[in-house]
């Protein structure tokens, strides 16, 4: 997979050498030779990769980490940090700084390209993510500006897969005061409870008794609940070639046996926060979606998805030959309520008028506002009487129910018009039903208002 | 990455053999011993890749593969054939059933996971997009069920980068019919080129004189507008190194030279086809998220959208200390239109209204159907007094238009009442502009209606 990387390195000889290796792989490559000109350059390019130096003068590798991670225009860029040092101690301060992982120098060539590739596979994923995000906030839709580094993982859930009882028992402990942490040390229920649990990450030992941890791993993986859960497994550290072989695979994480818990946390943090990043991406997605069929004033279907529905439902009717119906109804003398307490009255009445209808109709009813005051029920499997009945009970329910608004007004009374039509046998349409109904409303307004009108000539053309 | 591959061969020994070789690699296998229980398990485990021998008993390789391509729900998993045949024709033939590629008895190890990886890889980004292309369609938002072979391909753009004039001249000559094919010959221009192009399908020769080829590729894959574009390398037969390192790196296909015109045909319709579907699952999207702003009748944006947009333009208002307004307009009387005609010509009506505003108003001006018969227009950078000269313009416009609609009523005569606020020095607030312009709209009605009115203090508190 191709990528941008940006290498940081005060030491000329030091950026040439990763240079050269990068390139070699199919790499592109920018550099910077301090922490201010990598934040520079990290916002005008927007690279993949980052690999920082630790040791730099005047603002170092771990300063520099931290200010890429509290932008959120780039906290979203993996960062590897290249040290000299490699004490727990390091890590841990490097880990919470935001960087993803480090490579020791020298460097070995095999980690190396391990570490980019599966971060450069984990970066375009995210980014396919932002750019359908983007593409909401340019059209319009509000999406908050995310910052992947500071996603709260606090009571998060996760899910240790270890059949080493004392070593289980330390990580239980250490993890217990951030995390909800679950146990599972018989591999065979793994699966199952690692798909029903809603886990934001998975521990697997690779050292399990009876199993390849890495080949649980990877047939997890293949699982539609499990896909985008962050996996680190525990690899001993002699086993480098497992580590080496589970990021190739798609692994997020590795850390070494016998775990360093402070280690531990702070890598299962930065893969908890990435889910919860791209969690939040995909949620803006549904809800974008969620407002494309909803009216937003009364939560009810909009228009648009109505006419979607009812074609649908038409169409289904006509296949199974049973019977449907649709109603429309229209509160009475609307415009006088918006007219002499204003819009806000007015719409208060309508939320609540929703929430009638809502009330009066069953589960397998679709109600829609339509326009303005004028609302729409759907009825499958239902004939012209039972809808008549449906039609009658919600007229009923809105001529008792007094209507609460929160202006000094207190109550106003109102009354709805009913047009009810359903589905012919032979040759009816969408339009058609619909026209008939509306042409009910209307004949039930001229004729005095606050009544149920059945569609003319229903009865003789039901067949 | 992690994947679920489906084998299917008539022989026992061959399918053990290549689960064998999957399994070391960490992938799931499923088998199936005839193309009847290739097509069963299929759809029903939904693998990741299919790996298929063509000559089998009953139903072969290639019609098995077609019956694959024909179903919709199935038709975006990739097949690779597996055979000892292995001439051209063999090969266009697969093609042409809707094979990704060939792999020829006995199996070359690296080959064959370079193959799969690259495979594997496409379709996770193809998984992602049909998921989320899933979820609006169980949300209801429609989507049609696209099937990936299907795709129509004639009149795509290729973009063919090769210094070699008489190999080049051959791709044109037997490319031009079904495509519309651009050639450079210049390196340097070529990435340009090609970011301007909107390509469907890129070729590149790793034969250039003076650049390599794959790494060329490489860098056009790391710019936003290639990233998609499907990436074909013409290699050298005895180049099989660079064949799979570029399959390693993401390019979608090669092509062994001399370039055989069948094949290369075949080739670049099968990727054109797989972008033309990534193409549609993603355009869905955009309508998606185009529907959730956008008012279904007028076009104009919807009141949901309107809010939004209000918040934001009253923040950046009080961050630059620039002027803004906002003109809210009501039809008068509409309730008799639709009372008299009906919805439909009260529609017919809006529609028509909302043509009028938008075309008085500059682009900078946002346009939004607030509510039945009413209106909003936000104005950037616009005090009161050019916000009151655009509504009067409006206001006019609407006297003067005769509303031609489409019933035998021939033309309507309509006005409108408008109201006009803007934002205040301090502490003003979306929802007081909004108000403040809703009062002045109230009084043009109360009025005598077909007026603009200003909102009230609005010179003395204007700062």
């Amino acid at each position: 997979m191709s990528a941008l990387i940006l290498v940081v390195d005060d030491t000329p000889a030091n950026i040439m050498l990763l240079e050269a290796k990068l390139t070699n792989e199919y790499y592109d490559v920018i550099t910077a030779i301090d922490g201010f000109e990598a934040l520079k350059k990290a916002r005008e390019f927007s690279p993949d990769l980052i690999l920082l130096d630790v040791m730099m003068p005047g603002m170092d590798g771990f300063e520099t980490c931290r200010k890429m991670k509290e932008d959120a225009s780039i906290s979203h860029i993996p960062v590897v940090m290249v040290t000299a040092l490699n004490s727990v101690e390091d890590r841990v301060n490097g880990l919470q700084a935001g960087a993803d992982d480090f490579l020791t120098k020298p460097i070995d060539d095999a980690a190396l390209m391990a570490r980019v590739k599966s971060l450069v596979r984990i970066k375009a994923l995210i980014d396919e993510l932002r750019r359908r995000d983007q593409t909401g906030n340019e059209m319009g839709v509000p999406g908050q500006e995310k910052n992947s580094f500071t996603m709260d993982v606090h009571g998060s859930r996760l899910l240790l897969i270890d059949d080493d009882i004392i070593q289980s028992k330390r990580i239980l402990d250490g993890m217990a005061s951030r995390f909800v942490i679950e146990h599972v040390s018989k591999v065979d229920d793994a699966l199952k409870i690692a798909q029903d649990g809603a886990f934001d990450c998975i521990l697997v030992s690779t050292q399990l008794t009876d199993v390849d941890g890495l080949r649980l791993s990877m047939h997890m993986k293949t699982k539609e609940e499990l896909r985008h859960v962050p996996l680190i497994i525990m690899v001993d550290e002699e086993e480098r070639d497992i580590m080496l072989k589970g990021l190739e695979l798609g692994v997020n994480d590795y850390v070494s046996l016998p775990v360093d818990m402070n280690e531990l946390t702070a890598r299962v943090q930065t893969q908890v926060r990435r889910k919860k990043y791209q969690d939040a991406l995909k949620s803006n997605y549904q809800q974008t979606i969620s407002m494309a069929i909803t009216d937003g004033l009364t939560g009810l279907y909009n228009r648009h998805f109505l006419s979607t529905h009812l074609m649908n439902m038409v169409k289904q009717a006509q296949t199974t030959g049973r019977p449907m119906s649709q109603v429309i109804l229209d509160v009475d003398h609307f415009k006088r309520v918006n007219d002499t307490y204003g819009h806000d009255v007015g719409d208060e009445v309508l939320v609540k008028l929703g929430k009638i209808i809502v009330g009066s109709i069953r589960s397998a009813d679709l109600a829609a506002r339509y326009g303005g005051e004028e609302f729409v029920v759907l009825m499958p499997e239902t004939d012209i009487i039972q809808a008549a009945d449906a039609a009658e009970r919600i007229r009923i329910a809105v001529e008792k129910t007094p209507f609460k608004v929160s202006h000094a007004i207190g109550e106003l009374s109102l009354t709805v018009s009913v047009g009810v039509s359903h589905l012919r046998k032979d040759g009816d349409t969408p339009h058609e039903l619909h026209k008939r109904a509306d042409e009910a409303l209307y004949r039930g307004k001229q004729n005095g208002r606050n009544q149920v009108q059945l569609a003319i000539n229903e009865y003789s053309n039901a067949g």
